[in-house]
Parts: C-alpha cells; structure tokens; sequence
C-alpha cells in the first residue's frame, strides 16, 4: 500500500436515475459524493467509480484487478447483480480484497455471501435521530471521532441484525423510536476485510456528514490489503521426517 | 454439575442496614431477592448468601471451596473488600468458579482484576426508560427471554464502558436519555466463566423484574463450571523424540 | 431441551459402499458407529441416522422438523447434495439448529455457505500421530477431556484454514509432519451455534477413540437449541413516541 | 502518527549484565538489537531503549509522555519492577500508549494486570525448533511474512496458556517437541492494544532472524496509537428531554 490505495465505489444506481428527490440530494448519484470525498484524502490511489449498468455489471477483471477496497452500496436492485458477480466479488475478499459495505448493501449479495446468515433486520422511515456510540475507541475506524456522530434525520435499523458476532465492533447505534443497532462492524475473512457502516440513505444528506465520510475514509484504510501473499493449500508433504 | 449448581451470592449489605428505601424495596436486602429466586429454580443445588461484614467477608476457603458459581453485588463499599480476598476470588474464576456481576460491581476489585481494564462509565440516576435488546438470540443466557426486556425506571450507565469486548454480547442497552450500553457481556477467563449484567438499583425494584430474575439464573447456568479437569503447566518434558 | 436432545447424524455413506476397507473399520457405516454412541448418552432423546442416497437425501421437512442438532459427515459426494437443500439446512441452522461438522464436512455446501469463506486446507494421508491440544478448558465441549487428545495415526490437516476467526476457540492440533491446525471451533450464526471438529477418516478408526467420541457428545450438547423464541423484523414503527 | 511512532524498547537488562553468554550473542543487549533494528524503519520517528536499573526503572512520566509503542522484554527480574510502575504502564495502555509484549514477558507485570489472567504456560529448553504459522492471513501483523516462520533452535512454549482468547488470533507455533501455542496474539484494551509475541530468548540468536524482527515490526506499526481522542465518562445529563 505505500504507493497508496486504489478504491473502487460501486454504486447501484437506480434511485439516482428514477427519483428527483435522490437526485436533489446526490446530483451525481451517491457513489460520486462518496468518490470525491475519498479522492482528496490522504493515502488514496485512486478512486473509480462503478455501477450496475455498466458494462459487466462495473465488476469486470480489470477492475477487479485494479481496486485494493470496494465499497457497495446497492438497495433496490440486489437481485439484479449477478450470481457470478456476487461470488467473484466474495472471491476476490477472500484473495484479500477489502469490502466497506453501507446502509443497505446488508442485503446485497457479497455481503450475504460473505457473512453465511441472514442480514436481516429491522427499519423505519421516519427521519428519526440516530447517535453511534464509539464502543472501541482505540480502534483505526475510530480515529478522530468524537465519542458519539449525532445523525439528526436518519432511517432506523433495529436489532436483532443477523450477523455473525463482529471480530470487532466499533460502533453501536441509539435510535429516537427506541432501538439499538450494530452500526460499525468488522470482520476478517480469508485474506481480506470486511467493514460495514450502517448510515446512509437515498434522500437523507448522509454522505455529507464530515463524520459519516471520516469513518468511510478511515474503514477504506482499515479495510487495505495486508499480510501475507501467498498461501499453500491442497496436498503437501510433511516438513518433518515423520518415521 | 449433575447434582446441581451451588450457588453463592455476595451481597455488599451496607446501603440495606443504613437506608430505610433500600429496606422498602428489598426488606432482607438484595442478596436475600437473589438467592430466593435462585433456590427455586431447576439445577440449583444450593444458595448461599455471603456479606461484607461477615467473617473473612463471606469469602472464606470453605464457603469458596463449596461455590460453583457467585454473583456479585457491590456498590458503596468496594474499597473495603481487602486486596487479599479480591485476588482469592479472581484465583478461583481462573480455576473454574463462575462469577456473575451484577450493576454496579463493574468497579468491584474481583471483577476490575479479572477485566485488566477501567471499567469506568457514564451514569445517571433520573428514573428512565431502558430496554434491553438481544443481539446473540441463541445464546444460552437469551433463553426464554422476550427480544427486548423493557425497564421503566432504571439508572442509566452509558458508553463509553471501559471493558475488554466480551466474548459473547448478548445483550445491548436502550436508554430514554440518548445512550447505549453493553449490558450482557461474557467471558471466558482460564478454566472460569464471567458475566456481567447491568441492571440493578439499591432502590429501584430491579431485582423482582421476572425477565431480569431470568437472566441472571441463565447467566448462574452459563458460568456452571466445566471442561478439562487438570492441566499441567511448567518445565515439562518433550512429548516426541527431539533428535 | 428439558426432555432432551433430537440428534440427526447426517452421513454421506458413499465410502462405505464401494470400498471394503472402509467396512472394516465402519461395519454399518461412519454414521451408525456414531449414532450408537449418542443414543447411550444422559441428555439425548433420539438418534436418527440420515443419507445422501435416502428419499429428499435424508433431509426431509418432516426429518428438520424433528432434528435439535444435526452431524454432518460427507467427504467424496459433497457436489451431490443439491444446493436447495445445502440452503435448507442453513436456514435452519440460522433458525436454531445445531451443526456438528466433522473432519471433511469442511468442505461440505452447509458448512461453507454459514462460514462465507473458502474453508480449504493442506491436507496429508501418511498416518501420522496428532495431538489435540485444549486451548480454552473451561469450555462445556472440553468437559471431561484430558489436556490433550492423543491420536497415533491420522490424516493431517494444516493451515491456513480458510474460516472465519471461530467465536470460541476449544483445541488447536498439533501433527507430526509439522503442521498446526485449529481442531475444534465454536461459532454462533442466527438463533444457531456451529461446531467444527476435525478427527476423522474412513478408514482409521478414529470414531472408536473414546475422546473423539466425548467431544462429539459435547459438542451436540452445546449446539442445542437456546435462546429466545422468537424475533421480529422488518418494517416496525416506533416503541417511543418521535416528536 | 502521521509524523512517525515514537517507540521506547524496555528492556530488563539483567541476563546482559551478569551472564557472557548472553552478551555474546546481544552484545549491547537485547533492547538494543531490536532497537536497532526498528530504528531503521519506515514510520518509525524515534527508539529510545529503557532499562530496569534507569532512574524510576526507566518508566518516569516524561518517558511515557514521549512514548507512542512500548515493547517489553523481561525475564528473571519481574518482581523487580514496582507495582507503581507497573500500575502506570497498565493504565498508559488504557489511555492509548502500544504494548508489545516479547516472550518472557508474558509474566511481566504490566501484561499480567492487563490479562486479568495466569499467563502462565509449559516451558522446555533443550533448543528444538518451531514453526510459527500465519492463521489469520490478511492481519497487518502478517504483512510480509512467509505462510510460516521457522526457527530452528527455540526455547519451547506450550498450552495451556493462560490468557483470555485473543480478540485476533495470527500466529500458532509447532514445536519438536510435540506442543502447540498461541504465539501471536492481538487485544485492545481501553484505547490501547496490546500485542504478544512468543519468539525470543536470552542466549539463542532469534532477535537477529529477520521474519521475527518483521513482526514486532508490524506490532509496533498496529499498536500504535488511534481513535477517539477524547472519552466523557462519569456523571452525565441526558442527551435527550426525558419526560
């Protein structure tokens, strides 16, 4: 990574192209504002955006091949992305790829794939007030927060969210309507990192807020490949001379 | 554990004696709520009720000798458990006893050792609303239990709690004020088991909420002793043929 | 689970049919050597014995329906078990059923659908002596387990073992090739709880080794059904009142 | 830590100084063979090695207030080091401050505080070898490494090992011998983090194999102090109107 990291943004990209009110909020779609906010950051490589109908779904090799973390965000359209391209996806997290998942790409199929349970959860539209609490205020995710992001007008998730437990949770959600959530999660799962961050919404400003784009940021650089390159598996002979 | 679980519930016993609202909440003070609902429960073999002011402080080698698992209220009085017997009863949890803490023992000596962190909290004592979600709905110590156990008038104690993350969450708290808390948290430590759970007020009735009741027999269970009987550690000699 | 365990060994029974050697060791297959074993234990109800070449490959709606925990044995046939019923039984699982996965069962459809990851191996067939060491010995699965389980000639597996970090990790093996291998992992998924344990082979006799046996009988004890009864999802409207 | 972590090496400094053996192999001292070594690294802005003997054990507060990383190496002189001391080590931790934890130390002081646990563990020194595999491939302590690291002649370390279960597991060690151990195990605690590293030893050259001199490496680069800076803890308003 020293040379910096290459992110790719798929973003669904409906609502943006059939809703005026998403388009009032994200001119330029939701994956643009998240784009540009991660192209001016430190550490950043690149930043390419893709979407769903795109020319293989923007899921090719070649980009493939080019991005170091993806983030998703998909809401509508999850049946619509290939189960090839689901599992390529999964493959390429397992190969070490890194995978920031927001708001509700928990349903998308990477995600559920790399998961193994049901994602499921429950949700409102009232525009209530949401607070993440930093429950891990050592972790990299959490760095230069303030110990809670006030979120004045959000969509609530609920628990029971059906997840695996997170190798590490960062983040836990306190909704006005009187729900908790798991809000920021983390994972490892073969070579590669899973975060997901609840907030987000189609007509709601998240992706303006300085400390919802900050956590983006930071599970990007969290997320980046690292560790070992390569892996024997399959039949070996014994490394000790075994009588 | 065949023959059932023998339980010891150390109760601190001093706001009993010194305030009257205590006394009209819990008449024979808290351990005494405690331990009558425990003796009646399936796979209890015996309640024992230790307090502060009593010889070696309740926590003597013959009353430790014959306790599977303790719970744990402390408050006012934490100090004056002596060094001594915290790390006696922090000895036995790594041998295999378990220890349910309960409210405010998160600053008692035993439970502080055996965390290795501050422990440390918001609180406020306003009477308000707090509900209890279940984030792991399979684990043991959910059983029976509704999604959500819902308390009218508690304290609050809030985020940032200073504890290592728990092995299991089962439990995460709502508050009416705007906080969230890890309210049902597991540990494996050595051969013991530890949980803590947050409910609990000297003048609130707390301890007669039959869903609060059921937590902690779940939680006695939970941290019923088991597994490997003896283990050696120290210089020891190779297993193998080492050339 | 008050008048006990429902147990369905699942066992692919392929082996057993076309290779003698395998009938030597196992004379009415993998799968009867270990139902006999349970249906003789404090606790278990009842043990059914399932196969892949049964009616709806002996994973009926009305056998699930009667099923609390589930073994899984498969290693040649995996690709046979359609992916509807791999799907089933992980709905299950996510529902509140036990899995018990043993040795290749690693690489069977239920299991790497509930793990999300590759779940690949180094593997070696040469006989050689493994050692399962108890890492976490207050676990329930390493009741009454010597400190470690001493095996004179297996198949070996080594890492990296594609998994997710297990929730509990309860023994770690050491072989006599060089290898380490994580042996006996605990992970809770939904409502459900997944035990991986890894002795076995078709044609050494490790289900006869008393141990193995044990942690089997100990694993299906700690995979049985708990918790809360049911959860709600889905759209909610509020539990307080949003101005 | 965009400017570089300042790491101090605390070194006991005792085996050096009474024993040829060890300074023919360190001949400055183990603290400054690692030094050394992490001098010359990327990100790493300064290396200021401690010692027992120093002026308040080399631990005063200007020390620590320049101190982003500790490593600690000790062995024969742990009851040496004040309570005080260790008390402030610990609780610099909970603020933020790394700790890499090498070898011996697994009975130091400040790592026994943090554990809350035994630490203790078999030894054997006759010289066999270890092979420390990678588990968690992706972890950025990994960076860089072999799939396993093999060091021919080491002191045995073996399980059980009395700590809690490592929130991210990434090395286990074989050993000739016929052991396994945690060798490679990662915590946070508080706002810090806490890193265990088995490999080490007074008289044998392992503080010159270049993989193990890469790990601590990379444990300093994860230790190193993130997130939240600031934690409210205590008494508190509500954040929101409470009826």
């Amino acid at each position: 990574m020293s040379d910096g990291i290459r992110v790719t943004v798929w973003n669904e990209g409906v609502h943006e192209k059939e809703d005026e009110a998403v388009r009032a909020v994200y001119p330029d779609g939701m994956g643009w504002q998240i784009a540009q906010h991660l192209s001016k950051q430190e550490g950043i490589k690149s930043v390419h955006v893709s979407e769903l109908d795109q020319q293989e779904q923007g899921l090719s090799d070649g980009i493939l091949d080019s991005t170091d973390v993806m983030t998703w965000w998909g809401h509508m359209a999850h049946d619509r992305v290939t189960d090839e391209n689901a599992a390529r996806v999964q493959q390429r997290v397992l190969e070490g790829m890194g995978l920031v998942v927001l708001h509700s790409g928990h349903m998308s199929k990477p995600f559920m794939r790399l998961m193994g349970t049901g994602c499921f959860l429950k949700w409102r539209e009232i525009g209530e007030r949401e607070r993440l609490w930093v429950v891990d205020p050592g972790h990299p995710i959490a760095e230069g927060l303030p110990e809670y992001i006030d979120l004045e007008h959000t969509e609530m998730y609920g628990e029971y969210f059906g997840i695996p437990q997170p190798d590490q949770q960062v983040l836990i959600s306190w909704f006005q309507g009187g729900e908790v959530f798991r809000s920021g999660c983390c994972w490892h799962r073969g070579r590669g990192k899973v975060f997901y961050f609840r907030p987000g919404h189609e007509t709601l400003p998240i992706y303006h807020d300085e400390n919802v784009l900050k956590v983006i940021y930071n599970g990007v650089k969290w997320a980046a490949p690292s560790g070992v390159k390569e892996i024997v598996q399959g039949n070996v002979k014994p490394l000790e001379n075994v009588g």
